[in-house]
């Protein structure tokens, strides 16, 4: 079996529409379903497929409905449809648990749970894009009763999608996902909430580091809410783990006791390293080019088009919100073997840097 | 009294160095010292000044040593000579505190404690840079003894250094870097901590979101256990309240309770909203358009010449780390009320790109 749709789409927020899109992009026809007649409106408007009526047969179901409706809409569209069922979500046990309780109703066989790594602050169908997947990793993420030929095209389906296929066991991704994505963002939302009735002349010491720590925290609390509900045992998991080791830090820095402090700061040292660096690849050591930027629109075209005459490829960018003057710091990230050539460079032609 | 100088610097690594070199660009005389003949060598052969010999008399001394020896180097410099003593280092009751029980043979009204935000993941005098301070906030801290002349001078430093003088008192300086800096590093470094071990096909799910908030937790566990250990107990008072309301998010996870899980979240949106804004102003809603961009030199260069002669201001740019393909996605961040403008103008520039 290989796919050639109809691809029906269940919930067409900005995942759902972004699947349709992506489907659309590579000729397929695409059925789409949601509870908002508006929503349905605007992605029929947005060239993401029509409205699925009665007499349609799909060949794939992708339902991106959110998390605290996924099970019961799986569900739905194994017993509406002979389609195999696939679905987007952030957690993966869940899902399959109601599917599998719905008793030999329900054909799991057909099954495939997936969750595109992919997102956005924003939400909904006019956020969407086809191209939100482009090289983003999509867990694919078969129990043990789907069908070979099911999984098959969910594969397929993240390939159209352009993402890069990860497989793992529904309780592995759900595992996982607490480590890298549920507990980080919990951590910065806990971080963030100590923040919230500080002084203001204390924020006023707020730097970099503090806006990197929180950022996540700023995102859609409902949806959270749904999420770290749905995965709440690996989740309580991992948060054990932090406590345990928070009581560690504790005692050592209550106590004096240095050695026991080192460790804690070491092991997260060890804990940067072990993230994949770009493309998957082994990490490179990275070095950092600071460079002094007048705040007004063209300057970091200049410093780019300087940048990329020294011939030196930046892999990553950060902007320092200058919280007094009208000058920003930037901050480019480099292979460290290149950093001094790229900072010689930029000197050589104007620019005000250090490392 | 207006800064003259001459000005020693004690401790010439990455701040003191940048210390010296800014002060040298406004012309000032500047003395070093170090316990390393190699640093004071490099330090010299930068231009940052000359070794201090005993004749000479500074109008002012900075003292740039690691957080360790700090009291010791402040009130050794106060005994050795009649200058003004400031130093720059991240905690500032500690250094009172020696200073104070060295008793009356100790003039404290010529310390005045201050502690610039700036640094970089580099150490030692060759990272060093007379720009180091530019735009940054520079916490200038008196004691309650402090003369007014001697905190005029220390302000005049910061001036000097291109930083912009926040003033907090000791105690309250120790509260605020506990609670906007020490605390999200150390939040970082236990999410990190937990990565170690995981399993690759785990780690093959990170996300930009995870490698924000750990970040930080990448820098020198050496000097970092100097500073919490530095301000353990305002930094226990943190973390006793992480605990708490890390207790509070598991009991409302264990229990199933929502509204639990909601505030806790809700809480974090409120604390990343508390950050001051860009040039210290008030936070101005922005968004994101991704851009999908080749990994080659070049094209950043290329985008940020279309997204510059699109007449927007970029106010900071993500770039986020493809695990599976030759393709970068760029994060551009803008006034909300510019962004569609933004889209739409690199898009007919041939990009694609989503919001």
């Amino acid at each position: 079996m290989s796919l050639t749709g109809p691809v029906e789409v269940v919930g067409v927020g900005l995942l759902g529409t972004s699947v349709a899109l992506a489907c659309r992009r590579a000729g397929l026809e695409v059925l789409l379903t949601d509870v908002s007649p508006e929503h349905l409106r605007t992605a029929s408007g947005l060239g993401a497929g029509r409205p699925r009526v009665d007499a349609d047969l799909p060949q794939l179901v992708v339902v991106a409905v959110p998390p605290d409706h996924l099970g019961a809409a799986v569900t739905e569209a194994l017993i509406r449809t002979d389609a195999v069922v696939t679905d987007v979500g952030s957690v993966k046990q869940a899902p399959l648990r109601a599917v599998l309780s719905a008793g030999e109703a329900v054909d799991a066989a057909r099954y495939v749970g997936s969750h595109p790594m992919a997102g956005s602050e924003r939400s909904g169908p006019l956020a969407a894009s086809a191209a939100l997947f482009d090289g983003r990793p999509w867990a694919v993420v078969p129990h043990e009763g789907s069908r070979p030929d099911a999984i098959a095209l969910v594969d397929e389906l993240a390939a159209v999608c352009g993402a890069a296929t990860v497989r793992l066991s529904p309780a592995d991704h759900d595992r996982a996902v607490a480590r890298t994505s549920h507990l980080p963002h919990l951590a910065a939302v806990l971080v963030a909430g100590r923040l919230a009735d500080a002084p203001a002349d204390h924020l006023a010491l707020s730097g970099q580091g503090l806006r990197d720590v929180t950022r996540v925290a700023g995102s859609d609390p409902g949806l959270w809410e749904q999420i770290v509900s749905a995965n709440d045992r690996a989740v309580l998991g991992v948060l054990g783990e932090l406590r345990e080791q928070l009581d560690t830090l504790i005692a050592a820095l209550d106590s004096g006791e240095r050695p026991g402090l080192h460790d804690v700061l070491t092991r997260g040292v060890a804990g940067t390293r072990a993230i994949p660096g770009k493309h998957g690849g082994p990490v490179r050591p990275m070095g950092a080019v600071f460079v002094a930027v007048p705040d007004h629109p063209g300057e970091l075209a200049r410093l780019f088009a300087d940048a990329g005459a020294s011939d030196v490829n930046i892999e990553d960018v950060h902007i320092d919100h200058d919280p007094a003057r009208p000058v920003g710091l930037v901050e480019l990230v480099v292979e460290e073997a290149r950093a001094e050539h790229l900072l010689t460079s930029l000197e050589s032609r104007g620019w005000v840097t250090h490392r």
